[in-house]
């Protein structure tokens, strides 16, 4: 192949379920519940915990306790606990409550930036840039998400240049990190194989993530061509749940706890104890008030297997 | 990578929906609709189409209508119609309907192909060699499948060795080609890449298939891994129908349509008419009276980009 041949032996991943997941649901998730998930989760070995996201309580109001949750949940040393800060106002909120990473995102697909953000891409820059100057001295690090990496559902494929220019944008800012984004599941394995490679070799050694949903069943897939390229980083949401939901048709992150069976499955280490990980996802459904889209927890691990039929 | 640098150019696809899907719906599909729809697949430019099972209608009641569905159906030329056959009886009948090629199964887990045939796989590979002994001087094809070749739900992981030992069985016996099928959706990808180099270096040529399920969500992770490895056959099944019923907890074939708007996303030519395909799994649900699970389905396929919004 050689599809595993070159691939990493460790990996990292970041579960987004408290901010992504729950920033979708209708029904207020109770503070107390998601300090709970979050210091589960933080000893389930996760590399990072998006933990919320420091917008209006208007424009998301299943986060308006962002500061609660922040403040109150157990800091795992080893563990990065990342919010979203989508301006000046949320990137003060974040420092005030010292949190290790913000996540700042803006879509390359300019339509799509429109909609979502209510900005063009150029506005969105310039943002970026008056947060980072608020950052400068303080040891809070940033991640910059170039979403719609892999397609805009409005206006389609992305050009590799495009995704290139946005990388060089963030780092030149001195952005720490950078985040692909499937913002609507748009990416297909040929792709992430094609555009993780131009990136990784524009920019050696940059500490990169994808960011993958399974809106059309290639997820999984997708994560095993970024793995081919060499990325060790990784973000997904337990249970499966959350998504974009701005973006028309858009479901479904990728699943932390299929991603992590599947890698181990492949002999990639991703530091992360799958049992106490599935245990975690198996409460989710009764947080959320509904079934999430999981497979693993429905059908349990490969390895776990069914006692023999009294026939045979 | 090379994930895709020296994956083929060209797949085929082999939809199973008709038989493995239907034979697990409790609700008989009328004889009608199964003739209807696999007329429409014979012309989406799938491959094979494994259009029924000669079993006793008490085993499988939603296919005793074998021999009728085998003797209405529109045989399109470059269409490989093909039936599952579990005994001689069974090889009778297909001959006797002028099928194309019969499909024999064992799994190499010995427990599994006790609880699932009611047979070691020594008494298994007698009647195969009783049934390869009907089929001579007829133009009739014989492929064997390797059940539970990456685990069995029972007995776990089996050696590569068996597999190949399976597949030596076959080739010996005269079959002309071999499926490894993952029965209950233990595969995982770095597996499927090893089993299916070993089995293509010690069977140089051998015209294989994959079939996977999507049971831990690695299913189409898994047809990549063996696209990365060079083969070019592909079960999977319209809609995600269908299963194996006698696995405790085994849910779910690949989609046919997802496969292929993922080959086809990467630049592998299917053969397939992608649209006319979601056409006839648009309409699979008014067959079987559900949902199917296939995503293309729900989300459209990636290129079908949605309008800008007005605000934007």
């Amino acid at each position: 192949m050689n599809l595993l041949g070159n691939t990493p032996a460790r990996v990292h991943i970041n579960d987004v379920a408290v901010r992504d997941g729950f920033q979708s649901e209708t029904a207020f998730v109770p503070t107390e519940d998601k300090i709970r998930l979050i210091d589960r989760l933080s000893r389930t070995g996760l590399a990072k915990i998006e933990v919320t996201s420091f917008v209006s309580p208007k424009a998301i109001p299943n986060l308006r306790d962002a500061e609660e949750v922040m403040r109150r949940i157990e800091r795992r040393p080893g563990v990065v606990y990342v919010a979203l800060v989508p301006n000046e106002r949320g990137c003060e909120r974040a420092i005030a409550c010292g949190v290790d990473e913000i996540n700042l995102v803006m879509s390359i697909g300019e339509t799509h930036n429109l909609a979502n953000m209510r900005m063009t891409c150029a506005q969105s820059l310039e943002q970026f840039r008056r947060v980072m100057a608020l950052t400068r001295g303080s040891p809070l690090r940033v991640n910059g998400t170039v979403a719609t990496a892999f397609g805009c559902p409005f206006d389609g494929d992305q050009p590799k240049e495009r995704v290139l220019w946005a990388v060089g944008q963030y780092l030149s800012m001195g952005m720490h990190s950078v985040t692909l984004a499937d913002t609507t599941g748009m990416a297909h394995p040929q792709q992430v194989a094609e555009v993780s490679r131009a990136v990784l070799q524009a920019y050696p050694g940059l500490p990169l993530t994808l960011h993958f949903h399974n809106t059309r069943g290639m997820g999984l897939a997708n994560a095993l061509a970024g793995l081919s390229e060499g990325v060790v980083s990784y973000d997904a949401s337990l249970g499966g749940i959350g998504g974009c939901p701005y973006a028309p048709g858009a479901t479904g992150n990728i699943c932390t706890e299929d991603l992590v069976h599947m890698f181990e499955s492949c002999g990639v280490d991703t530091g992360v104890d799958l049992d106490a990980l599935l245990g975690c996802a198996r409460d989710l459904p009764a947080i959320v008030g509904h079934e999430v889209p999981g497979q693993v927890l429905r059908a349990g691990k490969r390895t776990e297997l069914h006692a023999r039929p009294a026939a045979a």
